[in-house]
């Protein structure tokens, strides 16, 4: 039975073009079923959150855009729990802005920050996590990040390095945030065993993190303090846009969790995936005996291998002699790009817009 | 002005795969505008016979299943000008109804059979060679064939040698007809300069061409000589029905023109494709400084070279270091395959039709 100080986040504001043209400006990849399950990502993350959240503690902090998506797609969300963001300022002040919100629902809250556009695999394990988590936090004043145990040695991820001397009940005490590393300093995190993938999800008490904001990003803590009292409001929507406009646009990682010294991680066994890139799509998908994962339509397939394709459901798809291709058809798009090159998409993306302007981006 | 006994025959019955998906059962290669100029090849090749051809004595020729793409593609066309075969008997019957049909417009009829999927840059040259063949067709009772000059060792094409020595006027005597040839033979061919390209267009009168079949396919000519007093009456759908249906399937070239001994081939020189691979459309497209032919769509590429796309005009598509590959997306079918193994799609096609029935055919 979910307790009744347990909150949840789910931050659903960005609109990144990493999938484009699957994930575009007008439906970001969190609104997207990418993985034809029959729910998009924001979804899914919604909803395994139900297991160890009441529903009325779920909060989706979203961008001001996207309200109409989240309320579409999540019909059972309190409409007061959509938090709206003007305007998109990195994660630090959405975080703020729901540790606030939160704060004035119950003094001892106890929440979870979480993205909507990652996959997980098996709900249950990851609500006894999150119960873990919110004994342990309910217990300590401390930050503590979910991390994953790392199956491979993934360029694509950032590391959090713990300290095993400093532990309580498999918990440990983080020595240190790092960047997603080069191969080969991928290949000696994975050996030392020290190294744990950083998933970006946190548990802590609300007051403790508002403590971290006025210890770490004092004016961002001051812009949201003196705006509280309209919270609630019919004016909130205009206390936020007041905060958001002079608020520092700065990551929670960066802003508080590298800096603060109560930081700890819990090494977390589910499977998971930041469902990033293609390339992490075809590794999380089913795939056919020479390694193309198909997603949607029908299709045949003859003397093709390794790829990715992504279409609508009532496209038929013919491919012959091809291998190692993003294959992706979405709204009046279409991408085939080498699989290797995934990284250039970026590139592909802004000179789109340069040639084309924000019709196709 | 086109000569009132001057007929032009436009056959429009075939219904071939090759260019599936953009040539499906359904709307077959001449009912597309495969090359993005605003007309159909049926279009195309019914307005530049113009130009030499009366509109009253243009004739097509094509399956029942198509009447209705016909008369919407050609409104100018009269209606008792269509003549629709009620099965596919390749190309001798098709002649032959046509040539029994023109016979009652005209005792003198001359005329021109042409395909409806072929493509021809120079109309004006076209006319003239048209008005050449004409004229010599009324002189001499012949059956002649318009070779083009090759301007490639093309192994798609069937071969004509022609007898340098036999010649009125810049028309020679053929003296073999050849099958398509190996590399090795068509770089033969070329280099002894007495080889043209078979392109399929013939013309003669309609009484020497229906002598020609009396001679060579003794028992078609008596099935349509036994029915020909229903045409142009109400039975004709009838008589054309009980026709084909015990009618020998055999082509005009394999029939008759192999076989008769009054064979003259004119060696034109227009630029003609018979659009029958993606690598012909790849020879005729414009293209960019990438050798990429871009059809219809809007399109952003990076790192891209050779490849050949047709997609639905409102479809913006964007390649990534992606090569020689033949991109096709017409109605609800998505063909991605490398141009170099073109030849399968036929077998593909055949593979689609036996795993999914004739929906996607």
């Amino acid at each position: 039975m979910p307790k009744q100080n347990h909150f949840a986040v789910i931050m659903a504001g960005g609109a990144g073009t990493r999938f484009w043209p699957l994930s575009r400006k007008k439906h970001p990849k969190q609104f997207i079923d990418i993985l034809n399950k029959g729910k998009t990502l924001l979804q899914l993350s919604h909803d395994r959150v139900l297991k160890a959240v009441p529903q009325e503690n779920i909060f989706v902090v979203t961008n001001e855009a996207y309200r109409g998506l989240v309320t579409s797609q999540l019909p059972n969300l309190p409409l007061a729990n959509i938090l709206c963001e003007p305007i998109a300022r990195n994660t630090a002040p959405c975080v703020a802005y729901a540790a606030f919100r939160i704060a004035m629902e119950s003094p001892d809250a106890v929440m979870a920050v979480l993205p909507s556009d990652h996959l997980v695999d098996d709900e249950d394990a990851f609500a006894r996590v999150l119960n873990k988590g919110f004994s342990f936090c309910t217990e300590m004043d401390v930050l503590l990040t979910l991390g994953i145990k790392p199956t491979r040695p993934d360029t694509g991820y950032g590391y959090i390095q713990f300290d095993e001397e400093v532990t309580v009940d498999g918990i440990y005490k983080v020595k240190t945030f790092t960047e997603k590393p080069n191969q080969e300093l991928a290949e000696h995190f994975i050996k030392s065993g020290e190294f744990l993938w950083n998933s970006g999800m946190f548990i802590w008490k609300a007051s403790v993190i508002l403590k971290s904001f006025e210890a770490h990003l004092p004016e961002m803590h001051e812009g949201f303090e003196d705006e509280k009292s309209n919270f609630k409001t019919d004016a909130e929507g205009a206390a936020v846009q007041r905060i958001y406009e002079v608020s520092q646009a700065i990551s929670i990682d960066y802003g508080i969790m590298e800096k603060a010294d109560n930081v700890f991680v819990y090494p977390a066994s589910f499977s998971w995936s930041d469902v990033g890139t293609w390339e992490s799509v075809h590794i999380i998908a089913a795939k056919d005996k020479d390694n193309n994962a198909m997603l949607n339509g029908k299709a045949i397939l003859r003397n093709v291998s390794d790829c990715v394709v992504y279409t609508p459901k009532d496209r038929f798809v013919a491919l012959n002699g091809v291998s190692n291709l993003i294959i992706v058809e979405y709204d009046d798009i279409l991408l085939i790009a080498d699989k290797s090159r995934e990284q250039e998409i970026k590139q592909l993306v802004n000179d789109v817009r340069l040639d084309y302007g924000e019709q196709w981006t």
